[in-house]
């Protein structure tokens, strides 16, 4: 089992190539002195040296071991502290947090880039320093000053670790229906809350990675109203300044179906002594700061788990030899001797397709079977596009906070907002199907746990639900931000799409024209239908799955249609993604048009 | 968590009123005195309580316990050995053996429902008697008279339990690679061969369930030629009849991803004692026997395991309420104390969703969001289609065996030859993308193994890949069964699919212009373009899997017309799934031939 290895060519074509990054960067004075090309190249070699090296090979005993809990402390598996403190020593979690709180003030592509890979190298180690930045601008935007020189500087490099603490037993996608209580403590001179109540899900809530954790919870001050908009944000950390240890205490952690690197704990709060972050009542606004970022997060996430599942899937295919390609005959060699190289088997007991060998003994290469290439040739084009997306998304924050002219932040903010929910839903999607499509490149090998595959379509299966599920993000891009508006903002989108395709190319008129098809649904279709007088009020809602997906195609279609038009692309690595693109995963796209115009017509 | 329930009112409409089967079975002479209604419900009656009692709750230990090895010997989970005793002493796996081998003489339909809920119950277990049926037929056969004196009956009756030893660790889906040998055993008077070799992912090849156990083995006779021509099958058990045990030694059993209640072997045979079964080289066509009936036996698993994961994830969207459902303000309750029930809750973080909610703080059950019951409707749309084609296959079985009309006989082979393989791919795929889609509708407890549903995630994984990966099936099914004839089968199987519909009905209607429509393509593009001069040897394979998936949408179709057409299909519980299934599935019919047309024209 090989563990992943990052390849800093493939991310450093798209982030530098395709989306001229430091043309983008260049433009921002906060980050203009960062935005040479060669800088960016050498940052992105150490983590990935630092990737592969460190973090990668222990997310095997990551699976295997998990973290273990015992009487309330959480040990993390072997190696896991070791990495963790070497990371933040090197400064790899302030990569792109501000100079001014112990920041190294680069890029956030950059770090998309880093988390792209640390997510593909081991998941669960990654899920630690996952919601670290969010955390940062959480406390950097909302805290006092008293706590911001206590606690922001820590957090900013990683030093300290920190949490969400969302989710209840009785309130998981509902967050208004969360209880835990907020009380102020008598006499105390720094004005704390008594906060009491049992948090669940809580990723990281307890581990030995760091000296000390800080929890972001939500609760309820008393007579607050019901609902969301009666919850405030608290902090409280694992150990207070003088060393004393609050009342939180870890009581389980969760048996999950993997991710077994990551606790995810059931975290108990018993008048534990709290400082309230932001206004009474504003809890999930200061909250939606680590929310965008950590959905981004998730979608690369998604990126980087497929790709380490290709990787896999592609190196076996060229290893490993079975049956006779279709015209394969030129390249197919004997298999006669003992096996060469120790290779295990693919599985399966086909006896049919044997039958139509006939009296040849030869075998071709996995990767000459068509039904082997689709699936290779389909995750490639996913994973690819999927950067194109993500990187540019992270390019685009950058813009929102550091860019002076107000119309191009609106711009850039326009495309988080909308694209953001594509990418996690779409891509944490793909990372969970197109693992188990590269699990089918192994065989029987492929369920066994040797070969490391299998624990990527479990690692992979969670993304699809946290930081809101799929059908949430599906929802939030339709109801909340395409339909109030009449689809204002969604064309927009659309129109800055096309006019950042190069001309006079066929793939950009292809993608161009199909651009106009979606945005003349939208405006001819889906507004109308959805805001007639008497359009039942769960209409939109039976087809935001559609819509979600339709355009992740048409994104796609764009990303792609950006790589083909640059130079260095009119290689076979390039090409034969681009073609897998249209053949394998477009077609989707009418199919979903499809579903949409019939739910509309029901 | 709910263990499985075989709901036998479900599967007895399908069998007794869509498919009318005593009908069919009236037909047959052997079974005829067998084809009662009446009777046909009391044995699902009480295979239903068999399988929900003894072997469903045994489910949960054969995951997180699973088969043990230690020092060759194989310890199955808690309750498994004690629950296949009963299993074989109540006759069960005997149910459609010939009444003069000590069977019971009872229609192959019957035994298909009895494992498909065995499978829905307990998958691990279930491996152990779901070769049984295949190597009775494959020993009545193909064995000697000396050999079935002393083996068909304990294999009919399940006394004794069987395996099918095929794949070699370079042989996987090529089996033609085996390099296993027999040579002579001197001066043997039964004339037995020495067996040597080592056979990799043996389900049950070691087990303590049954006092002895069947080894079919595929292996090479001195001077066989090479590839699948020179494969003969041998038989060998764990206990000579003198009680002697045979050079045959489980080695170890796989780590897998999930099945953890089926011990897969790695069985090293040093020299064993085995008599040939059938003629030498004619391995491969003795084991055919157990193939068609073994790929069925997955599909079945496959609609088994889908039905398992549909129960939980509709009690649970039954239970647990989360969010405003659209429109749903009338069937809201408020959540304002405590859980009522300890339902545990779904996960995700939304912050988004909730700030829509405003200030109302009730919440709707799962099951009202339309997301999720998209996902409830699209599983049970599979499920119901399944059974139909899957019940069906099964009736068609018995008429190739027992009905006295040559022609009718033909038709029947030509359902079970070009249906078999779309039923155990589509349906294999569907259980895994299926199972998974329902534990969405857990949110974060779906990842969470203590409900139960992402141990069927794991599980139904390995049902893609082993009796012939899914992708083999497909090459099966268009380069084997359809081009080779130009068709003709295939336009002969449409042919019968319209003539079976009803008059009159606009669903029946709709299905045949589609099954037109597909017999048009196949005879007007797919079969001249790939049988061109000039065309590309590969091109059929690059469409195979769109082919199967475009012909298992077309047999779903059907399923639901008849279905649709049947009496007492007029309530919501089969109008639910029937719009479910032209709402969500059938949508990737079109987008299927697309995907052809395109990959012809390429």
């Amino acid at each position: 089992m090989n563990a992943f290895q990052p390849n800093a060519a493939d991310t450093g074509f798209i982030l530098l190539d395709v989306l001229r990054a430091p043309e983008t960067l260049a433009a921002l004075p906060a980050l203009a002195d960062n935005a040479d090309p060669d800088l960016i190249r050498q940052v992105a070699e150490e983590a990935g040296k630092f990737v592969g090296e460190v973090v990668a090979p222990l997310n095997r005993d990551g699976d295997e071991i998990g973290a273990q809990w015992k009487a309330g402390a959480v040990t993390m598996p072997p190696g896991f502290r070791d990495a963790y403190q070497a990371f933040w020593q090197a400064g790899w979690p302030a990569l792109s947090s501000a100079p001014e709180d112990g920041g190294q003030g680069l890029p956030a592509a950059l770090e998309a880039m880093l988390y792209e890979w640390l997510s593909a190298a081991n998941h669960g180690w990654t899920m630690a320093p996952g919601l670290l930045h969010g955390a940062y601008e959480c406390i950097k935007h909302h805290a006092s000053d008293a706590l911001k020189a206590h606690f922001l500087a820590k957090v900013a490099t990683g030093e300290w670790l920190a949490t969400m603490c969302l989710t209840e037993p009785h309130a998981g996608s509902d967050l208004g229906l969360c209880r835990t209580k907020a009380v102020p403590l008598a006499n105390d001179p720094e004005g704390r809350y008594a906060l009491s109540g049992t948090k669940i899900f809580i990723s990281g809530g307890e581990h030995d990675l760091t000296d000390n954790i800080v929890h972001l919870v939500l609760a309820r001050l008393p007579d607050a109203p019901p609902g969301p908009k009666g919850l405030s944000l608290f902090l409280v950390p694992k150990f207070y300044a003088d060393g004393t240890r609050s009342a939180v205490v870890c009581e389980r952690i969760e048996e999950k179906m993997g991710l077994h690197g990551s606790p995810t704990c059931v975290m108990r709060f018993d008048e534990a002594a709290a400082w309230i972050v932001g206004e009474p009542g504003k809890g999930l606004n200061a909250m939606f700061v680590m929310m965008n970022a950590a959905r981004l997060h998730v979608g690369l996430q998604g990126v980087g788990l497929l790709e380490a599942a290709w990787q896999k899937a592609d190196a076996y295919s060229k290893e490993r030899r079975q049956m006779r390609a279709p015209g394969g005959a030129a390249k197919a060699t004997p298999v006669g001797g003992p096996p060469p190289d120790g290779q295990a088997p693919s599985g399966g007991n086909a006896l049919h397709a044997v039958k139509s060998m006939g009296a040849s003994f030869q075998a071709d290469l996995i990767e000459q079977h068509p039904a082997m290439r689709r699936i290779l040739d389909a995750q490639r084009a996913w994973i690819d596009a999927g950067r194109v997306i993500a990187y540019r998304t992270a390019l685009e924050l950058d813009v929102i906070k550091h860019h002076s002219d107000p119309a191009r932040q609106a711009r850039a903010n326009r495309w988080c907002t909308l694209v953001t929910p594509v990418l996690k839903a779409a891509w944490t999607d793909q990372a969970f199907h197109g693992a188990s499509a590269c699990l089918q490149v192994f065989g029987g090998h492929g369920f066994v746990r040797e070969w490391g595959i299998e624990q990527i379509v479990r690692d992979s299966r969670v993304a699809m639900i946290y930081e809101g599920t799929n059908e949430i993000q599906a929802i939030d891009l339709l109801l909340r931000k395409t339909l109030p508006d009449g689809g204002g903002a969604l064309q927009a989108l659309l129109k800055d799409l096309s006019a950042e395709l190069p001309d006079g190319d066929a793939g950009s008129a292809r993608v161009r024209s199909e651009i106009d098809r979606f945005a003349h649904f939208v405006r001819e279709q889906l507004v109308p239908a959805t805001q007639a007088d008497g359009a039942a009020a769960d209409l939109p809602h039976w087809l935001a799955d559609d819509f979600l997906r339709a355009t992740a195609m048409l994104l796609m279609a764009w990303g792609w249609a950006r790589i083909a038009a640059t130079p260095g692309a009119d290689t076979p690595r390039w090409q034969t993604a681009y073609q897998g693109f249209w053949r394998w995963v477009w077609p989707e796209f009418d199919m979903r048009l499809a579903m949409m115009a019939q739910t509309l017509s029901t």
